[in-house]
Order: C-alpha cells, then structure tokens, then sequence
C-alpha cells in the first residue's frame, strides 16, 4: 500500500449555507485529484452544517441535502471521498413523528457508491451525545436504534468499506465524532471497526474548541488504539456555529495518527488547511505531541476569541462593534479584542459618565480608546437619568438609590448606546464576565445589551490575564496599566468610589473560583460547605492557601456568603434569559449549554 | 376484585421544592387512607417537578430524592403507594459521565418495595421524548437502552408488579409519560404491560397542556386499548414548569379509562383533586366523553393564561405587574387577564405617549384601565425622546425616521417602565403577539422587555377571540370597542396614523396563518410556494377563500411578500434569543420548544 495517498480537508462549514459548503468540497475534490490523492476525507456534517438548531424539520432543505449526496458521488469519478452529511428515510419515522434522519458518513469512487455490505454508499452514527450543546438524539436516529428495531448485533451494522486503488484494496472504517469518545457508552463504535477489518479508522468530526479538549483527545485516541491499534485520521471543520444563545468556535485541529495514537500530523487551529499522507507514512514515528501538548491557554483563548469575533461580524454581515467604554478592565479587554478581530474602522468606542464617574477611569478610557486608535465619543447620561428621576417623582413614585444606578444602566444601553448602534447601523457589545453573569451583578436593559457577549464565559481572572497577554503580543501598554490597577467597580453611586478604592461587592479571587465549582464542576453549596469543614475546600477549588480564613472570620460568615451567592446565582437567572449570544470556551457556558430554569434558590438539605 | 379502590391524586408540583412536594404526597397518602383507599397513584415525579434544567445533573439533589423515595415507602402501612421520581445507580454512569438516573415509577406497600420479579419497588420509562420542549435523554437512561447494555429483550424487564389486597391478588402496569404515546417508536410498552399480565395499566405523567393535546390522548388511549383491552388510568399534575425560554401549563386532566378507553372520570382542569374508583366500577360504562371533545378552544386557552400568569407570580414572589397600555388589542387583552389573574390592585397600567400617539387610543386606552379599575398613569416620552435625539445629532450623528421609532419604544420599555417596575417593586409585561414575534415587529430592548410573555404564542387572531371572549364572560365591554375597531398600528411615526386607518405592515389575516405553517407545521417558503402554485393553498392554510388574490395580484407579488417574511421570520431570531419568557400554549412556541441557530434567512432551493 505503499502508493495510497489521503488529504483531509479541513475546511470550513458555514451553517445552513450549503451552497457555500459544496461549493468548497467540489472545488477541494478536484485539488486533491490534482495532487494525486487516492481518497479525500471531508468532515461531519459538512455539506450543511452542524448547528441548525430545528431546521432538521424542514423537509425541503432535507430533500436538498440529499439531492447535495448525489452531486458530490458524481464528483468522485477517479478519487474515493469521504465526507458528512444528513441521510434521510423518507419511508420511515423518526421518534418525533418526522422524517426519519441520520448523521451519516457517506462513501463514494468512481461516481459509485461504495458498498459494505450492510449500506451502500453511507454508514450512521451510533454515539449520540445529548450532554452540554449537543442535541443529535433530538434530530437523529442512532445506529443503536437501528439494530434495536431491526433486532440485530450492532456489530452486523458497523463494517467497514473496502475500497480498491490501483489494484490493490483497503478496509476503511467510518466513525462520527462522538463514536470515538466512547467512555461512558456500552457500544465501542471504533473497536468493533477495527474487529471487523478496519485497517484504517476515520473519524469524521464537527467539534467544537473547549478548554484543553485537544489534549483529552489526544489521551483518548491513544486508550482507544492501544488496545485496538489502527492508522487513525481525525478532521474536524473550522468555522463558527451557533445555537442562538451560544456560539461555538471550531477549531479544526485536524489530526493523523499512527496506529500507536502518535502524532504524525495536525492542522493548524481555526485554518482551512489540506493535511496529505501517504499510507507508508503511517509507519513513521513523527511525534508532533510535545509541542501540542504545551500549556497555551491564554493564547488558544485569545486566538479563539478573536476567529469568532470576526467570523461572527462577517457572517452576520455586522458593519460596526458599538462598545461601551468604562475605564475597567472589562471594556477594555472586550474593545483590544474586537479592534484586532474588526479593524480599528469598525469599533466605536461610547464613554458615558455620569456625575458618579472618576476623572481616573475617564482617563484610563480615553487613554485606551487611543492606542487602540478608534473612533472614540463621550456622551454623558447625567441629563437623562436626571430626566428619568424628575418624571418618576412627578408621578409619586419614590426613587431610592438602588433604582438610580439601574436608571444610569438603562440610561447607556438602551437611551445611548443603543441609539448611537441604530444611527450608524452598528451593534453593541456585552461587556460582562462570567462572574458577573452568574451572580446577576448586572442591569437587565442596561449593560446586559448588546448582540455579542465576547467575555461571558470568562472568569475576571480571565480577563486579566487576556489583558496581560494583549499587552505582550503588542509589546505595547495598549491596556494602560492603570485599568489593571483601579478597583473592579460599576461606579454607579457615591459608595463605589475608585479614587477610595470602593468597589464591586464581590470578593473575585475567591468567587470566580467559586462560580466555576458551580458552573462547571456541577456542585452544589452543601458539597462546598463539606470542603470548608473538611479543611479541604483551598486544594479542591486550587485557591490560594490561606485566602478563606483571610476573607470569612468562621463558618458562620463563609455559610451566609455561600448562601448569599447560591441565591444570587439562582435567581438571577431571570436575566441570564435574555442575555445576548455567549461566545463558549469554558467547560460549561452559560445558555444552551448549562441549560437552567426559573426554580427559585432553594437547595434540597 | 369488587372492594379494591383506588385513589388518583391530581397534585399541584412545583418544580425544584420537593420539600413542598413531599409534605403534599405524605398527606395525600394519609387522606387516601383515611378514605379507605387500597391504592393511591400520584404523577411522574412527583417529587422533584420535572423541568428543572439541569440541576438533575446536582448530585446532592439526587442523593436527597433517593432519601425521599424511601421516606415515601415508609409511610405507605397499610396502603399501595405509586409516585413518580428520579432512581439513580450511583454505581453506573449516564452516558454524560454523571451518575446514572433513571425517570422511574416506585411502587411500596406497606412500608416495602414491590417487587416485580426484575426490579425491586422501581421501574423506568421506556420511551424517552426529546422533540419539542422535552429533553428526557439528556438527563435519563431509558428502559431500552439498560436492556441493551444487558443484552436481554425489553419484554424480560417490562413486567407488571403483583399486588395483594386483602387476599385478593392483582396485577398493575406501571408505565411513564410518552410510554403511552407510542406511535412513533417500534418499542410499545403498553402492550407489553399486557401481554406480561397487567390487569390494570398506571400511566403517571407530567405532560404539560397543548392546543387540542387532551382529545388526542383520548384517541391514543382507544386506539392502544383496542389491540389491548386494559383498564387504564393516566394520573397527571396540576402546576406551571418552565425551562426558563417557556412556561408550560400542567392542567392535570388526569382520566379513569375502562378496557375499551372510554372514559369513566375525568379531574377537572388546573385543580388538585383526587380521583377514586372502586375497581368494579371499570365495568361500568359511564361516558364523559361528548363533553371533553367538544370544543372549548378559546375557553381553554383564557383558563390556561389565567392560571399560568396567576402560578407565575405567586412561585416567583413577584408583588405588582406593570404594563405599557397603549389602547391597541394586545396590552388590552394583556392588561384584562393580569386583572383577572391577580386582581386589580396588582396591575399598573401605564400609558406612555408620544406626539404620534392619536387621542383616539390614547382615550381608549384610559377607558380600558377605568372599566378594569387599576391604577393608572400617563407618562409621556417626548422629552425623552427629544433629549437622545439632541445628544445623537449633537454628537455628529445623522438620526432617520426609523431611527427615531425605535428610540420611542425604547424610551417607554428601557426608561419609563422599567423605571415605573424599579420603583414599585414590580415587573414589566410583554404584549408581544406571535405574529409580531416571528416578524419581528418589536424593538429589542424596547416593546421586547418583560419577566413574562403571555401573548407572545397566541396569533392576532387569538388575540381578538380571547378579547370577544373576555367581554363576553364579563357581560360586559370590558375592552372597548374602540380598541377592537382601531387598525392595529405601532404609532411611532406620521404614517402609522390610526386617525386615517395606517397600521402595521402586516396583513393579520393572512400572515397570522402563514407564520403558523412555517412555525407549527413547519413548512418552508418552497412548499407554500408550491401551494399558491397548485391552488390548494387556501385550503392547506384554512384561509377565507379568495383572500389570496385579494392581496396579491400575481405570482410575484405573492412570492415577494413570501420571502421578504421568511427573511424577516429568520434574522428577527436575534430578538427572540433575548425574549423574556413566553407561556406555550400552541403546538410549537418560540424558546426552547422551538429552537433556532442565528443562520440567516438563505432557502436551500
């Protein structure tokens, strides 16, 4: 087989646009025959998309895409391709009542669909993952339901293709995405590829980028093979998707592997990029994992921010990022970012003081607005929160200070910036962090607006160090370094004072921490409160050895601001509800990845 | 079998207050017995609610519901005790990596479990739903998939549990939810209830009410009993649940079916109320069937609306609904069912003109909050207005008519109103209609504010029947009839003057249906296209006759108006993903039972 040659495309998918999406992977099909391959492999779902949310009911677009499998055989005269799509059951049904749909990998040479002696031309996904953002089971039919119903061993149903290139043959076995991520399934979809004959396994994937998922990866393809070595290619697509109330970088990271789970290649992060190997290459030690495996955390989340920022704009053909620009850390990670994603034409940048609002981080905007070089305006919303106030105590309501500050919010996002988005047809930003978005520290209408939340899957010690970063990268204080030095603070009354150093009431050394042991790590404040007695509550959350006894004097103070927060948490929701979009990047986003309901905070004790 | 009786208890659960829950099922145990009941069934989780999102993932809550389910079983002396709630195998795993959950129906008596020859005191739902707003696989392991791992067939687990009273011996099917609505899955419990010896089938459910949902059941339950003659009894809970996006109607309904699936008793709607048969009387053929299949359309959705804004506010705490009236239909009805659902001195009614605002709605709109007598305050926006418009152009900005409109309903949603909630402690009300929604005839951050959408999925022609309706139940005109008379119209503009008859670009009585296809049946722009082509549009759509020639002249017309909605329909998503909360009452509301990926609006043709 010393003559075989595979590309895999990484390439990008842009949802519900398979137009665009086919047009690509003819054109990609006709390179790869140019530089000689023998097969080229295409990603899940590629043709239409991975996130369509409920479009998968329209029978119109599921006819095209069926219609888009047999244009793309016909592109397979003297090449075998491999590439993702819906394949649809018209004469069945699936659990919804609808037409029945698969995931599927499909198969063609030679203008041919290849058969394996089970299916012809396609094969199905048999993992279905319903956790997090994932909703296959809502849309698809599983290969497990399929043998269910047709009451045979799924190992009757997984085979692979044999494919025959220039007289000689090879066994591939085609698996989607989850079908690799086997841990916690009964079915092991690539080990039965493999006992029946794979001599190769392709995993076919639209995966998106979550905080250090390529080393998981990497770890479970070699558990996979060491007990079932096999030639193992991985493509992945880039783009951004979304499911309205989240967006979804794919990073791509397309991978070959040798039969032991080494590294023989990867593609680049968020590039369209073809990766070629020949077959006898497989058996080349080329270990590229060290320097994949390095920690590079602040720099893949930068990165991915900025490719989703910009893919977002461009998709959504966005002329104009309105930002809102306080002075604090926040709005000014949030401005270097799209800046660098936009271009500096396309950010304009809004300080709105009011009489509340220090001289130190009016300047500290100002100063930022400049070394980013955008287009900067100072409206003050002193006039109408002014206005506001008079016309609610004209009509006999009193107006205490707490209704103020949420007055000067609603007063920026929804009277100026709003207005100053609408008049040059731009969109505002969310500014908000993960910390603040979980505690509700937050004005519905206020600075909850915006079309973006570029931040809000981010802890403040996250957006920190994206502030360090960005100052490095530059070789340049772009952030000025009074922004890192001024208190955390809304400024939105005579008690949050920066110049005093009064700020947000949120301690977020420890909160962010705890925030994520509830967001991500899925604990509950009595699982919080047992590390506390156990004393071990500093190594469990990775917090600063010492820092609980600095903030909270004994049990009772450390309870009452667990509860405090739990409650903060839980009945803030109300406004997480009509957050804008989140970009994810975390274990666990807020939206449709932690998915929440409006049950009061009561915790079952 | 003649002494044995059996009590269906109706009960109200609130999602996430098992406390509650579990007080309520304890004393419906004891009055069970106290009536000399043999048998006391209560619905599918009954215990922890249903949607609670995915705080099923809290192993702490889990652990507290398994302490629950015993504490249910010891108090079962004397008595046969079914109920639903959550199982868990801390020993296995879901396929989410998180402990494993079952939804299970529990069966104890006297103080022990059951035992079915399988499973001991426990059995689990079969059939998963994962269509519309249910997300059953994301949480829960079916009965098939443990049958898969086992590698045994479902009929060895489905087995019924024998229950002996008073020497006298009997056979009871435990079956959950969609395990009845089988239609669309190979695997049909029910009947394998039966033919494993059920003498009786128990379905408990926490199925939430939907347009004509309850007729169909009727027919679903003749059509399973037909092929397999059972007495059936479905046990459902009373309430309101919410994924957040949506708040579900639980109206209980539960039914006593003999073995033909006529209907012996029915509860009545939204009350907790207990059902009791003696198993002699399943003989009997008693029929409330003509009264149940009649139709009560309107009537049910005004008892749904009243009962779920009354559950909303009283779970939430929330003291005063305060709502933007503007003298069109929509706030009129809004405002007349807030009234009605909280009485009057809970609504605050609040006009809030501008100089575009006719004396013609603005009179009619103090008349409809005389005849409701809540408090009521006109507050104008003018100044408001003008203020953003002078800081815009004073900033060098160019401020268009459009602009100018949505700076109106921002200045009434984003600064008098919220300000109005802020100071009286309350919560502002969406009046947004489906049609509106879908088009995205709303300004975000503007008419789109709200802690509650009661209208947002009822049509425009809804809106009228519900209002003809509230006139009519009140005998009296409550809403005027100016308001029914006045074309419906923004009045944000010269050209939306209801004074000479200019309203809103939309054509009610025709895109009212058309969104209805494209949302409820799910039909895409091509397959209407073919409609109007074929002729049969009128009628796929239930439209008057000739109304289509009426409104458009030819084909392109036609097709013109057909995309740009479509177009509207899909990039208005961006609103809808910061909605508030909309009560679903159609077959398929925007939120989460609807979900949608901002995409755009291209048609794969």
């Amino acid at each position: 087989m010393e003559n075989i040659k595979i590309a895999v495309v990484q390439m990008e998918v842009v949802a519900g646009r398979a137009d665009i999406n086919v047009e690509k992977i003819i054109q990609k099909i006709k390179e790869a025959k140019e530089n000689k391959n023998d097969v080229v492999i295409f990603p899940e779902m590629a043709a239409s998309g991975y996130l369509l949310g409920d479009e998968w009911e329209n029978n119109g677009l599921i006819k095209k895409l069926m219609e888009i499998n047999e244009k793309i055989r016909e592109e397979s005269e003297g090449i075998t391709v491999i590439w993702g799509n819906v394949w649809a059951d018209f004469d069945k049904m699936g659990e919804d009542g609808r037409v029945r749909k698969y995931n599927a990998a499909l198969i063609a040479a030679d203008k041919k669909w290849l058969d394996n002696g089970v299916f012809e031309g396609h094969t199905f996904k048999t993992l279905l993952p319903k956790y997090r953002e994932f909703d296959d089971e809502r849309h698809f039919y599983s290969m497990q339901k399929l043998a269910d119903e047709k009451q045979v061993d799924i190992k009757e149903l997984l085979k692979p293709f044999e494919v025959e290139i220039r007289g000689q043959k090879i066994k591939i076995g085609l698996s989607l995405c989850e079908d690799m991520w086997d841990e916690n399934y009964f079915n092991k979809p690539i080990e039965i590829l493999v006992e029946n004959g794979s001599e190769i396994v392709v995993n076919i994937s639209a995966s998106p980028w979550t905080w250090q998922k390529n080393n998981k990866r990497h770890q479970i393809v070699k558990k996979i093979l060491f007990k079932n070595p096999v030639n193992f290619v991985y493509c992945n697509n880039v783009g951004i998707q979304n499911n309205g109330k989240n967006i979804f970088l794919f990073d791509g990271s397309s991978t070959i592997y040798n039969h032991d789970g080494e590294i023989i290649k990867t593609a680049e992060p968020y590039k369209e990029e073809v990766l070629e190997i020949n077959l006898s290459e497989f058996n080349k030690g080329v270990s590229k994992e060290t320097e994949s495996l390095k920690n590079r955390d602040t720099e893949e989340l930068y990165d991915g921010l900025i490719y989703g920022l910009r893919k977002f704009f461009e998709q959504n053909s966005l002329k104009k990022a309105v930002i809102g620009i306080s002075g604090g850390i926040d709005s000014a990670v949030s401005a270097s970012l799209l800046t660098t994603a936009l271009g500096k034409e396309k950010v304009l940048g809004i300080n709105m003081p009011s009489k509340f609002n220090a001289d130190l981080t009016k300047n500290a905007a100002k100063k930022l607005a400049e070394n980013l070089e955008i287009e900067y305006k100072i409206i003050s919303i002193q006039d109408g929160v002014n206005l506001t106030e008079k016309q609610l105590k004209d009509n006999g309501f009193e107006v205490s200070e707490m209704v103020v500050e949420n007055i000067q919010a609603r007063d920026r996002g929804s009277r100026i910036l709003a207005g100053v988005a609408a008049v040059v047809g731009g969109v505002m930003i969310n500014n908000s962090n993960k910390t603040e978005m979980a505690l509700g520290y937050t004005t519905l209408y206020g600075d909850m607006n915006g079309a973006i939340c570029p931040l809000a899957d981010l802890y403040k010690w996250e957006v920190y160090k994206l502030a360090e970063y960005i100052n490095k990268i530059n070789q340049n204080e772009i952030i000025p370094k009074e922004i890192f030095e001024v208190v955390p603070s809304a400024e939105l009354s005579d008690k949050q004072d920066v110049t005093i150093g009064k700020g947000d009431p949120i301690l977020y050394l420890y909160h962010d921490k705890l925030v994520r042991a509830l967001v991500e790590f899925r604990k509950d404040p009595m699982e919080i409160l047992e590390w506390y007695d156990k004393k071990t509550i500093e190594v469990e959350m990775h917090l600063e050895t010492g820092m609980i006894e600095r903030y909270f004097k004994n049990r009772d103070e450390f309870k009452k601001d667990l509860e405090e927060k739990w409650k903060m948490f839980k009945l803030s929701y109300f406004k997480r509800i009509q957050a804008p979009p989140i970009i994810a990047v975390s274990r666990r986003a807020f939206g449709y990845d932690l998915r929440e309901s409006q049950n009061g905070a009561y915790i079952a004790s």
